[in-house]
């Protein structure tokens, strides 16, 4: 009865590089994970070719990994739902308006439904809570904390993605109204159109925005260093950051009772300094709320293909 | 084979009145909707007795509306899940720290699982998403702007309570920042504690509030009336009043993809007013959502008690 286990492969499309790995699916339909995690290979992402070009390499990529059982795709950008053409992609435009799924799923001969292509903060999401920080946790939140601020949602164990696919933009909670009678900075501007988004105050660009703006170091992993070493304006910039951010996690908090955030990206690395910042922002709501747990991510950049890797292996349903 | 049709009972335990009504539950298992929605009835809350004055009080009102099935009661408060314990209700101090369900089905001689307790603006949001503006909407928020700014949250038909029951407190959305180098306005200190929450903002205590602080009429009632007849400080008011509250739906419409609200509560009737300033706030953000719904609420003072008797059909199974 048991046909030979298919390899589920998982990619991680970024505006640089592809990142790729595999699952065998197992005999009794769970994933045989011994061969998870030590095989991620990347590819060049490479757009001046054309959508095809990458397309083909994508496939291509996916066959040298083993595929034949199903497929999954993080791409950073926000898809249409439903239906899952990628409406925009700020680092891969040359993408945009293409239903990625049924492309991949032509060139490497997949029914369609086993194709899964979803936003690259869903995936990351969903591999943190299948093997990483947020492993048999069923509620959280990961954030990912970058050029932007990523984030994904996950309720009852499964990635909540809202009726249009655009629910979880905690990088887009307003942490900084508009002033009244004040002067607006235009920094302060978020590419949404809206004004003081937490992602203009606390990803990994925005820290550095302040740090210069503050006359600080610039490389963030110094920065964070010396802050580390010892108090002073480094460590209180730090926990200012964090105060924004935990300020963006009271909104979330109140409006889906989040107990645990996944904090990850490169600027999640810092999460041990940014953690008074959050608790102290936190605290300044008393609603009955317990403390919510704060994890640091552990999977670093391969949170995004496993994830992938685990939707394309819950397509077999 | 088919028993006799019970009757289900819904409450709604306010701070001055309890309102009540009954649903029979109907012989195929579905409700008989003809007998509800014309018999609400009400007895003063008075709490000058005692919790268990009321609580005799509130089971002799079930069995007079004919309780002999599952019961379902909404209260003004927080709650423990699980478990169901009152931990906090501002205008029932009398009543905190009870397990409100325990205490009704022993009185009515009830099995515990069929009388459910919830807060009362999710019970007002199940009311008005069965029978009301929400009826046949899967995915929905719904406001009540009164004293306070209740809300609920319904995701794929079901009320959303999150991990601990405190999710969809879109009142605490912040929307004006502490001011970074400014004054802070004390009227909005929330009383949750955080500062700037739309509660205190858009509220109908808050309009009235701004309305005395303008020089303007501050019978709502009233000012609605000048705001409707002619353009002037009332209806740039409630343009403004619009506004806030559009930019704490800004932070719900990015964490959950809300596609439609519900706005019920006194002041909720003038959403026809409020409705530009919302829709201007919404329009700050381009992220590909459409502009959600935004729908009066249409069950008034009965959703709550209508709602907390589908909650106890619901139990049922």
């Amino acid at each position: 009865m048991s046909a030979a286990p298919r390899t589920v492969v998982g990619l991680d499309l970024g505006g640089t590089q592809v990142k790729g790995g595999f699952v065998l699916e197992g005999e009794d339909g769970k994933p045989d994970l011994d061969q998870t995690l030590s095989r991620v290979v990347a590819i060049d992402t490479n757009l001046d070719a054309g959508a095809d070009d990458l397309l083909d390499r994508l496939a291509g990529f996916a066959r040298e990994l083993g595929s034949d059982g199903p497929l999954g795709l993080g791409v950073p950008g926000v898809f249409e739902e439903p239906g899952g053409r990628l409406l925009r992609s700020a680092n891969l435009k040359a993408l945009e308006g293409l239903d990625l799924g049924a492309e991949l799923a032509r060139r490497l001969d997949l029914p369609r439904e086993h194709v899964c292509v979803d936003n690259d903060a869903n995936v990351a999401t969903y591999g943190e809570q299948w093997l990483g920080a947020g492993a048999g946790i069923q509620d959280l939140i990961m954030l990912t904390l970058g050029t932007g601020i990523g984030s994904g949602l996950v309720i009852n164990g499964h990635l909540y993605k809202g009726p249009t696919g655009k629910a979880a933009e905690v990088g887009h909670m307003v942490v900084r109204s508009l002033p009244v009678n004040g002067t607006e900075d235009p920094y302060l501007r978020c590419g949404c159109g809206a004004y003081g988004c937490l992602e203009r105050l606390a990803s990994a660009s925005a820290a550095i925005h302040r740090a210069q703006a503050a006359g600080l170091e610039t490389d963030l992993g110094k920065l964070c260093g010396l802050a580390r070493a010892q108090s002073g304006p480094e460590r209180e910039l730090l926990f200012e950051i964090g105060f924004d951010l935990g300020a963006g996690l009271l909104a979330t908090t109140a409006a889906l009772d989040v107990t645990c955030y996944v904090i990850g990206g490169g600027f999640g690395r810092s999460l041990d300094l940014l953690e008074p910042g959050i608790r102290a922002a936190l605290a300044e709501r008393d609603y009955g709320h317990a403390p919510p747990r704060l994890l640091p991510a552990t999977l670093g950049a391969s949170a995004g293909w496993i994830g992938a890797a685990r939707m394309a292996l819950d397509s077999l349903g």
